[in-house]
Parts: C-alpha cells; structure tokens; sequence
C-alpha cells in the first residue's frame, strides 16, 4: 500500500533528495569516499555550499546586500541570537503561537518587548490584525506559519522597524519579496532538508548596532563573514538541502511550488467545509496555512475521533494525528506532498463519511 | 585502487556507518519512509535516541548522576556555553592548540580566564606540564587531542575543580575513567557520527551556579531535562552516531579499539623515526597523539614535501597534507582506519625513500 507522509516535520522530502543523498552516503561526487567522510575544506564540498547559497539567492529572488547562512540549532537557537545582534532597547513581536511565544521568551532576556498583538486567547486560531508596530522598536519579529494551528501569514507585510521572520515551515512555499525583511530563518526540516541545518536570510546592514559582546558562534557576522564555514558545517543536511533547491528549479521554482501549494490546499479546505464529518481550526480563509491543515470532528460527531484517526491511518495516511495542544487531525503538505496525496486523504475523508 | 582516507575531520567512518546510513535514508526502520522525513517523535526515531545514550554510558562506564546530550554547533558552541552555565568568577585553561585558544577567547566574554600553562611558542609542539591548576577557579578546561600539532593528553588528570575537556576528537580512542570529568564535549566528526551533532557529557550536579540568565538553547539544564530533544535533533547525524556506537561493541568496546590504536600508531611513528626522510612534529612520545600523527620532511630533505605529497596521494593516501601553521603532512588515523590503511602508507614511505 502506498503511504502518503502528512508529518509536521520532520516532514516530507521528495525523491529526488532522498535517492541523491542515498547515493552521497555511499559515494560522494565521484571522490570514493561517504559524503559523511570527507573535508568540508575539500573542494568537492565547497561546491555544494556555494551552489546551495546560489540557488537559495535565485529562486527567492534574494536581492545584492544580503547573505544566505547555513547554520545549527534550529530556529530555537535563533530565538536567542536575533535578540542577541538586533535587541538594543526595545523589540516588538507578533504572538500567533507557541514558537512566536517562545522567541519572545528569548528575546526578554535581551532587553523590553513590545507584543504588538496576540490571538492566544482564542488558541490561536487566526493571524491578529490591525496591531500597531511601534516605530522606536529596533525590530519586528514575525511567525509566518502556524503549524500547531494551521494559520500563515500568506503575504509579505510592511513594517516600520526591519522586520525579522520565522519561516521554518513556509519557506520555499510562495514568490516572496525579500527586500521587505531584514532577517528571515527557519529550521530546515519542512521545505528543504532533514533536520540539522538552519536557514538565515540577512541584510548585512542591520549589524553592528548592539554593544553586548557576542560569543563568536552567535554573531551572525562571524558567520557572513566565513560564509558558513567558520566552524564544520553539517555537511549531509546541507547536502539535502542543495537537493531540494535542484528540484524547485527543475520544477520551476517556487512560482510552480505556489500554484500546486494552493490547489493543494483548495482541495482538502473545500472537502473540510463540505464534510459534514468535519470542520477546520481556522474559520477565515485568508489565514489558513497552505502548508499546515489543521480540522476537528464536527461537534456532532465528536465520538469518531479516534475511528477517524485509526481509518485514515490504515489506509497509508501517516502522521495525520494533529498537535496535542488542538486536538483533532493536522494534515501537513508541504512543497513535497504530491496532489495525489491529497487526492488520497481527500478521498478517505469522503468514505469515511458514507460510513456515517 | 584502493583509497584510505587520512583526513583530520570529518573523517573516515566505519563500513558499517556508512552502509546502515545509507540504507535508513531509502527506509528506515521498516517504516517505507526516510530516516530523513520522519517525526522526532516516532517512537522508532526516540528508541534511535534511547539506544545511543545507553550505548554511550555503557561503552564508557559512565556512572550513575551524568547525562549523556546529542546537540548542535559543534565544539565551536561548546566553547561558550561551557562558560555561560558554569563561570562565576574565574576559570583555569590549559593551552594546547588553537582549539584551546578559541575556547579561552569565549570564556573571556564571561568571566576571569586563568591561562595555568601554554606551548604556543613552541607551535604547540608538546603538552604543558608542571602547572598549577587554581584551587578557586570555578573549572579547569583542557583540550585532550590537539588535531593540528598532533598531541595528546593520554591519561585521565586529576584536577583540584571540575574537570571539563574537549574530546572531540579522540572520544572512544581509549577506555576513561568519566568519574574524573565534571563535562566532556566534543563535535562528533572524528570518531563517530558525520558533522551535525555534538556530544555532551555532564555531571548534573555541576548546574545551577551563575546568576546570569541562560537563553534556553544554551542552557545545559534544558537538554537534561528534555533528554535532547527539546527541539529538533540532527536526525541522521544522531543515526549514524548510533551505528558506529553498536560497531564499537561489536568490535569488543574502547578497550579493543585502544589496543588498535597504539599498534597503529607505534607503527607509524616508529615509521617516521627510522625513515631517513621524515622526523616527527612532536618529540615526546608521551604526548604523542595516536589519533592525528604530525611530521615533517627532514630539513635535508625539505625540498622533497610537494613531492612526497603527490606520490602518496596518487597511491591512494587521501588527505595527508599538513595543516598550513605547521605544514608538513597529518596522518589522521581514527577509530574506523583498519590497521591495514596505516601498513599502505609505512610502505609508501618506504618506497619514497628507496627513490631517493
């Protein structure tokens, strides 16, 4: 039977990077040697890094002026290091979720926050709008996609102060224009790679305004500077992730990626509001994540929950099972979820529903 | 032609990392998806977790009250976070390389740094001893295998404070005795897994002494307490570091591979002293490193360096070549270099002086 991978992430990656990088572990570059065993200095590895920080620049349209970083530590470690190099007096922050609350747990270390907004109260199940971003705040800080909740913030905002962004599980996902934020990172281990290697987009401008000293790791300058080669990178992640960028252009980039991210999401939002079986997380339409779909057993039917759950999973839905924290189901499709994997959860959620 | 890997790090992996690697990327564990895209959370993912903690105790008797930590940013994050958590007022560092240096260049930003001895005027050329370690500093910091110069501290030290060393790269070279050692940490490249983790061996009682608040990434106590997963692990570098720790036991334990070691090693310094071409970097053969073996061309023969260089390479010796500050050439000869790659390069360097 096939299996359709829905994880949140670690998540899904297409065959293209898992059968290169299968290929890789065994014989690197034609070296004879594991690409677990060589020289990050060796010539063959300084390729890969520079055509993945290339193809990162290309398919985002990443304008002159900024860096691509490839760092460890995930996007929690960034918590941590935006406030360390940006937080002078004052940051403000957006509160959409769990890992937007957890940033700005970082960031009060550093210095005052300003929450600008927060739709905690209503467990976050939609993007707070209508705030105001304090124009003395040194940043504004954003969580781009929800993917406990199901909500994304589809479109590229303007802001006063440089705006920082949290796009671990939607990068990758949409055009983008770059030129409006002055930090973006994520995780990798949603669009682009297994876990292990962390993106940063940087504007080499917004530097040098902090007077704490920086320990050499968490200075994003060390890293701009050694061009992600100050300390041994993780090479195999950032192998994959070269891998992924090699198939976005092959695929035509993240222009086809929207397309097909948005008539993925159409299909299972039109068949969550159609179900009588079902409902979604997130009412307004404008806030659903095209990455992360989030629904519950409709009121009614409340009792099939965990029938639904044991059904979808017999039939080769994986990892459908959704955050503690919500309950209910949370079917993650990322750039790598084929529609014929929606098609499939599509139609278990309609058998299920003639059972009933 | 056979190759045999000599390079200081990432370095060469036994067949049975490489080949068990490669398979769970195509389909790991049975479970008809990629190591690479499957949940932290799976419970085949945390037994992978489990297994390689226990491993890690059981191989190096670790006692009971130390936490075994699989995190991210190699040694290079160590070097600060080793302060962040436990220098209150001053702190002792033993000079051996420039390893150590960058470890006591972080520890600055902290705190008194106490410098008790250093060979660097001697281009690290051999081990400080006689120093005095301060009965009031707050730790001592050693770095027990220097890579670049080729020495090594063989032994477990006694120390005065809490002992802290930097074993990245001669970990599970040698039965230890961990009760000696407040905190062992090390980038897992050389002797276990490919870059991307970093190993953490702390006695948890050492916490919980600096008033300064600790951003949680960088806090020891979060990894404890979430058994290094509070967020994301470096899923396959965790992986592969399991499978050379289960290699490890098969081959018999540290105690097996340590009798390997030194028969490799007096093989080829014994080598280097009789060859009338080469001398060693390092005089002392008690602090001769039986992980990474300096020499030099004999300053008869120093014109002879590019030549050698050439010959060996073209024999198959990958990565012989020195490190620039002290030229020459490095034999990297870890855990998973079968006896039988150090006989290939004793006999090229007989051959080369047979031609000359």
């Amino acid at each position: 039977m096939k299996k359709y991978n829905f994880y949140a992430g670690p998540s899904i990656l297409s065959e293209h990077t898992i059968k290169n990088t299968a290929e890789a572990i065994l014989d690197f570059s034609g070296m004879g040697l594991s690409i677990m065993e060589i020289s990050h200095r060796s010539k063959e590895f300084i390729a890969v890094m520079e055509k993945a920080q290339l193809l990162f620049k290309e398919l985002l349209g990443i304008p002159d002026g900024y860096s691509v970083l490839f760092l460890q530590g995930g996007a929690s470690l960034q918590f941590c290091m935006v406030p360390y190099n940006l937080l002078v007096n004052k940051a403000a922050y957006l509160d959409t979720g769990s890992w937007a609350s957890k940033a700005i747990k970082e960031a009060k270390i550093f210095g005052e926050v300003d929450v600008v907004a927060s739709s905690k109260d209503s467990t976050y199940g939609f993007i707070p709008k209508g705030y105001k971003i304090p124009s003395d705040a040194d940043y504004f800080h954003i969580t781009t996609n929800n993917t406990i909740y199901g909500t994304e913030i589809k479109k590229d905002i303007d802001a006063p102060v440089p705006l920082v962004a949290d796009m671990s599980s939607d990068i990758f996902s949409r055009p983008m224009d770059v030129s409006k934020y002055a930090l973006i990172y994520g995780g990798a281990q949603k669009n682009l790679a297994p876990s292990g290697v962390t993106f940063v987009i940087i504007r080499n401008d917004i530097l040098g305004n902090v007077s704490r000293p920086i320990p050499t790791m968490l200075d994003y300058a060390t890293h701009i500077e050694k061009e992600s080669m100050f300390n041994t990178p993780p090479v195999v992640p950032v192998y994959a992730a070269l891998q992924t960028l090699e198939w976005y252009r092959q695929k035509g980039g993240v222009g086809a990626m929207h397309r097909e991210n948005n008539e993925k999401a159409e299909l299972i939002y039109g068949e969550i509001d159609r179900n009588k079986l079902f409902e979604p997380n997130v009412k307004d339409p404008e806030d659903r994540s095209i990455m992360n779909v989030t629904f519950v057993m409709n009121h009614h039917y409340k009792d099939l929950e965990s029938e639904f759950l044991a059904y979808a999973t017999e039939k080769g839905m994986v990892g459908i099972k959704g955050h503690r924290s919500v309950g209910g189901f949370r079917a993650s499709i990322y750039n790598a979820m084929p529609l014929s994997g929606v098609e499939a959860l599509v139609e278990v959620m309609k058998e299920f529903e003639k059972k009933h």
